[in-house]
């Protein structure tokens, strides 16, 4: 079997700023299951922290709520293998805080790496990307909910991953998906 | 971009038999996301159906009535990529039942492959069977909800592909991951 690399790579789920369907910036909800298969694929692929994004207090409560009856409640006891698994979850009021969070750690400023199902300029492939991450620097990979990520977030971002293409022109993939998918690409053996 | 072979691949999500955290047959819920991720999922990589099967006939009501919603009501109206995504889904009272449905389409009756998170006797490689696929051949490739598939769908397959692995032995993928990898790994470009 292959030897992994060790990857020193983060994932942001970003609920604000995202766009609605006509373009419009807004303020998405947390969803349980994005809380959860998110976590699972970033544990698999051996993910640092996954950083849930949401500036709204309310929201952030319900995030530590559902991680922390994971993490230090009765359903880690029931299931350790979903303990590790959200065990990765932080909450942050935007990507900022992330990226500071990030830094904290002592390895410098991450680079920021955005996901869009659309096509934007300057673009990187999954495939240049992983080789990117090799260096073992900190990284941060950036999905957005809603209708993606707002151009603001884009326009500002060290790296646009390409977005994941299947047949045809058909590119309406979940948030869920597209996450399990590039890091499969990024990370896999 | 490189060009697309046309897979003849069909998907099934069964709900019947499954196992329990204690390897107990069982037969699991319906979920509304797993309708809607995997389905998706199977658009964008072109699959021919999506099938959930489940031998409970109030589930299979509901089955029709969320993907119904999408493909003749106010959903698809409002959604058009959503509809394009739901009309793969096809309900079956079991796994032999949508193999006769696939056979019914006159290209004979398909090989069936199953997945597993567990390691299993002579699996296949998903790189072999991306090659196996390219034949234009009808296959159905079986996921299992819960804990995953009985032994008993296991055992009489032909086609057992090896799990997703990701980082040291962690395999705790949600089944919408699963497939969504799964698919990435057999017909991307």
């Amino acid at each position: 079997m292959k030897q992994l690399f060790k990857p020193n790579l983060s994932l942001a789920l970003v609920h604000y700023p995202v766009t609605n369907k006509n373009g419009k910036e807004i303020c998405s909800a947390v969803t349980n299951l994005d809380l959860h298969d998110i976590a699972r694929a970033g544990r698999t692929y051996g993910v640092k922290a996954y950083y849930v994004v949401t500036p709204l207090p309310d929201q952030k409560v319900l995030v530590e709520r559902i991680s922390s009856h994971w993490t230090e409640g009765h359903g880690g006891q029931v299931n350790p293998a979903r303990r590790e698994a959200l065990g990765l979850i932080r909450v942050a009021s935007s990507l900022e805080e992330a990226t500071k969070a990030i830094e904290k750690n002592g390895e410098g400023r991450p680079k920021v790496a955005v996901t869009t199902a659309r096509n934007a300029v300057d673009m990187v492939s999954h495939e240049a990307f992983r080789e990117t991450i090799k260096d073992g620097r900190p990284y941060l990979l950036v999905f957005g909910t809603a209708w993606g990520l707002s151009p603001s977030i884009i326009e500002t971002a060290d790296y646009v991953l390409e977005p994941v293409l299947g047949v045809a022109d058909y590119n309406h993939l979940s948030v869920r998906s597209a996450v399990s998918i590039i890091l499969d690409r990024l990370l896999s053996r």
